[in-house]
């Protein structure tokens, strides 16, 4: 029999969760009557309380760990709440961990795993190239999420889940030209980026390409790594640096929804309409691109879907039930107001 | 003698901190004589790799958590960002710990706190009114961040760095009314709170007061606290409720940036013009608030500085260097282009 949530006792009193809570965890400000009538309701129902507090305590040595690559991606936000959801439902500790863009995440895995005693990580984000050697070091299951690896070789070897970062970057290019751009800049990672940036980056040249339009090189903006990440500041600097050199384009295609938003405004703010005088899309379909003004056309990933997925994996990897797996999925190009058609 | 870092190494070699990076970790996508030099460099300045895989080693049992209640108010993002800096410079591993809207954080606490054997606790944002029996259960040294407490009994028992939640309020009414408003809507936290929520609403009221306009309850929307959290969501939904049922209004101060930004979006998407139909102001001062079209007329409050004074307050405390210490920071009104002066 399942057991009934926090939620369930809420409807059942007709009063808010946040009042069970209250009655559950003694606090003050709580109507003594409203309390007695929580208490009785649970008491009737068999309402085991779930929450975290009390996951910890039986949980000691069950942790999993997701280890973050860069902080400011709000796209990364979405997926660490079904994380931290799905996790708890299975009753393991969440660790969150983040590290900085220069770290060798696996380094930090392996640390981590030593000290808490993980039962499984999720690499979120990053991960670049890392030597096979050191991948066959982690002594736990572990997942890539939202991370595409280069390397055939690498293929068969570890789980992943991703959206197929060339295919969907193609998608967005050849969107573009067929609204009748041709001049398109993009705005990148850095120029040695191995990872999703350089996937994405050839998506944009093979859609080109199929199209027959010539690649120009000053159209395409590397963020510098010492300084950069897909966050607003850096959309906004190579923007205006696009400006500043009188780069010719009609379309700004930039790697991330951050990176769009910053697009958009160092445009507005050098006296340019957006879409009217030149359109921008923008990388993942965060809540904030689909709020902004104008609304940036942009290639959805399947955040939560791919957080979930991530969990099953690595918990059937956990409970030995699979071997390694690659999940892909399809993004989706969400049409904003940020993009206009060219006669 | 201050050891040199990583970024001295790559400024040395004339290469970036990434490849300095690779370097150290054996990575293979590195030119052999690249990293030779950058190894001798190493080598010659003494300089120790000081990354968190190797803090982790030697600070097993010194641990910091923050507990964060509510994971998408990007206001907290840039005073984690702050605080993993500062708490890995202390040589301390970071805890990051996500509490659910509902969940009691002391409990969570006390709970984390016996598993990880914590030197320390930051509570980020929630934390209305817990009573003082549970705080005195907390056994290590804890600082209150951005948490305003009401009740003038706790006042000169916990540590605790914020804004003056009222007075900053009354500030942006204050300002709004000055532009010629005196119909001001405001968006705010769930009728209950008794947290920061209620102290910015009593702050709008008292400047509305001071200018001797009454308040008018059908301009004070309030969120529901089983759906609601201060994000975009919530500023649309509030913002299309007031349009919808045609609630006379010159301007709206919604109680956080994406509050604000989900207020603008409602207003364009029924036709309105921000500023001119009808002002828009937020509180906080995000990143995100000064990139939007238009930029946000905000309160901003000094995210940095007090996540550095929270860690130091917590050092102090760890060090027993102070007993307890509230500080509180001036926030700012940084005028965007959301508000219009009605003549």
């Amino acid at each position: 029999m399942e057991s009934i949530t926090i939620k369930d006792v809420a409807r059942i009193c007709g009063v808010g969760v946040s009042t069970v809570s209250r009655a559950i965890n003694n606090h003050p400000d709580i109507n003594p009557e409203t309390k007695e009538m929580i208490m009785q309701v649970i008491k009737e129902n068999h309402y085991v309380p779930n929450n975290s507090a009390r996951n910890l305590k039986r949980s000691d040595a069950r942790a999993i760990a997701i280890l973050i690559k860069g902080i400011s991606n709000p796209f990364f936000n979405s997926m660490i709440k079904v994380f931290e959801e799905e996790i708890q439902k299975k009753k393991y500790t969440l660790v969150l961990q983040h590290v900085d863009e220069w770290q060798d995440e696996t380094e930090v895995a392996l640390e981590l795993e030593k000290e808490k005693r993980l039962r499984g990580i999720v690499f979120l984000g990053g991960f670049a190239s890392h030597s096979e050697d050191q991948l066959k070091k982690i002594p736990v299951p572990f997942v890539l999420s939202t991370v595409s690896l280069l390397g055939e070789e690498y293929k068969n070897d570890y789980s992943f889940v991703s959206v197929n970062d060339v295919e969907e970057s193609f998608r967005m290019t050849d969107y573009l030209i067929r609204q009748g751009h041709e001049k398109i800049a993009i705005l990148c990672s850095s120029e040695n980026d191995v990872s999703i940036g350089a996937l994405r980056l050839a998506g944009y040249k093979k859609a080109l390409e199929s199209h027959r339009i010539p690649v120009e090189e000053s159209r395409i903006r590397h963020m510098d790594p010492e300084v950069d990440t897909y966050s607003i500041k850096s959309g906004y600097k190579l923007t205006r640096e696009l400006l500043d050199e009188g780069v010719d384009c009609t379309a700004i295609f930039a790697l991330s929804d951050s990176m769009a938003i910053g697009a958009v405004r160092a445009l507005i703010d050098a006296g340019k309409k957006v879409p009217e005088d030149i359109s921008v899309a923008g990388f993942d379909g965060t809540e904030m691109a689909a709020y902004y003004n104008p609304a940036i056309t942009t290639i959805r990933q399947p955040a939560e879907i791919m957080a979930k997925e991530t969990i099953k994996l690595l918990f059937d990897s956990i409970k030995k039930k699979t071997k390694v797996q690659q999940l892909i999925f399809d993004g989706e190009l969400v049409p904003g107001e940020s993009v206009k058609k060219r006669k």
